[in-house]
């Protein structure tokens, strides 16, 4: 198997299983929608939310297509999370996990007048914290498809966090400073931190980790201002992830692939 | 005073309040060892310790040497925080504090295996909130010092924040990536985001925001295979301070005042 999958490197045709955080709307229950349209989508597909019932639209997707497995996942609860790998274990079987993208997070315009200590560990909890501890649970179903792979990439075994412009520490001037959300940027170049950790103790096992900007998409989080609409920014994201090798291991990407700096 | 001191701009002898954090041992407690030694030193040094009577060798210090005023602060207490506000105003009076260095950290050597998220948020607490909410809560006295002066720098308002080289996204590879910290490495790469936010608001103000890296040295947190001793690095440190000027404001200087790559 490996030859073959080394040589095809990337393509979601050769992804077998796929997990997404935060499937319940915005990006997360985009990536669903278009992993399950393509052509060779991968067998597996686990949209988790951590309220699926009240998560309508991926109701209505499950239905309309078969083949999404649909799991509870509080990011911020361990008992949630060990739940979860205990559900998603027997979905994909001795093969593992492929690709879990972390995506669940928290948003929120909070500027140095209006910041709290409450509200920097809230979100630090939701969108560093958690990935770090999903990743963790969910490691022994992404060595054991690591161990069936060669090369890195999504064909073999990989941890996509979803990261942002807004965690670049360089890029924090001029324009882009404009966004004053203190807990959100402290909480995502932390998270970049981890990507970086994670990527450099799971790198001889073969487990690809990159952290990804997906732009300044229009969902609830992004706002009607948003620069691309959630189809824009995940059919351009796929593209990317099926594109990944061992060149982008530990690495800061955009939607479109282009390296940023921390 | 304005014309003078740009021209002076920078000198320990035109800085005349200094609040140290974390004074009660380590480079905190050398910190005021050293400002207190210096032939034109500060006129109020102010350090604080969350349990200054515990903390024997700074009150030796205080003995002998007149001139240090000693203030309880846990800085992850925001009553705490704001008790001490109350008693270093009358203390630095209608000048206000021209140099706030946030340097009360906790460390550890915490791997993938054994990291918790009750340690990450612990960690974030001590190394990256706290330093935020302590720059908050000492913002007027910053202000106060800000409006007497002009240009950049410790002779008008600067806030200092202990970074540390592990929290380089970029330098976290090779050798510097043996160092396994999930928490801190976490917190202080946050605090580097947290220290460019600052600079981005306090700008217009005056008022000066750096990330400073001691070195490796050979304290309770660095260890005794630390790189530098307590007197080499403080000393460094101080000399770093004394240059800082608008170049340096929303920078990451190591010791020696060289920029490193976040
Ligand atoms: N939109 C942008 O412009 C933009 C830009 C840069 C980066 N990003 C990143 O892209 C990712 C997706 O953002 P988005 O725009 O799609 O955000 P969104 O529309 O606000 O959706 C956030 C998603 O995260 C879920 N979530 C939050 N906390 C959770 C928890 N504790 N457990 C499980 N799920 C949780 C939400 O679930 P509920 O429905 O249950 O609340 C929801 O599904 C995030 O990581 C975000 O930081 C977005
Ligand atoms: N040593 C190194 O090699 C190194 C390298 C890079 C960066 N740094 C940074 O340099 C700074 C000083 O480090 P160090 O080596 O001097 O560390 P240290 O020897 O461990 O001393 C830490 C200091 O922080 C104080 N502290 C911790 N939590 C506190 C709280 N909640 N409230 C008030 N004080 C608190 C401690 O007070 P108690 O005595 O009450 O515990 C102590 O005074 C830290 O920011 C550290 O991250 C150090």
């Amino acid at each position: 198997m490996s030859g073959t999958t080394a040589t095809m490197c990337g393509a979601f045709s050769q992804c077998r299983s796929v997990l997404v955080t935060g499937a319940s709307r915005g990006l997360g229950l985009q990536l669903v929608k278009d992993l399950v349209k393509k052509s060779e989508r991968p067998a597996v597909i686990i949209a988790t939310a951590r309220d699926p019932a009240a998560a309508e639209e991926l109701q209505r997707v499950v239905k309309e297509h078969s083949g999404i497995h649909v799991v509870t996942l509080d990011v911020t609860s361990q008992a949630s999370i060990d739940a979860a790998v205990e559900e998603v274990s027997p979905l994909v079987g001795a093969e593992g996990l492929n690709c879990l993208i972390n995506n669940a997070a928290v948003g929120g315009s909070i500027n140095l007048k209006t910041v709290t200590a409450e509200e920097m560990l809230k979100t630090y909890e939701s969108n560093t914290v958690a990935p770090l501890m999903v990743t963790k649970a969910f490691l022994p179903l992404l060595r054991a498809a690591a161990t069936r792979g060669s090369g890195m990439g999504i064909h073999r075994a990989a941890v996509i966090n979803m990261s942002s412009i807004l965690a670049s520490i360089q890029l924090n001037s001029g324009a882009l400073a404009e966004f004053k959300c203190y807990p959100y940027r402290a909480s995502k170049a932390a998270l970049n931190m981890v990507t970086r950790c994670l990527a450099v103790d799971l790198e001889s096992e073969g487990i690809l980790c990159v952290a990804v900007h997906p732009g300044w998409v229009r969902t609830d989080m992004g706002g009607p201002r948003g620069e691309l609409s959630v189809e824009e920014s995940v059919s351009s994201i796929l593209s990317a992830l099926a594109g990944l090798s061992e060149k982008d291991h530990g690495g800061y990407l955009d939607y479109a692939g282009k390296t940023l700096p921390w």
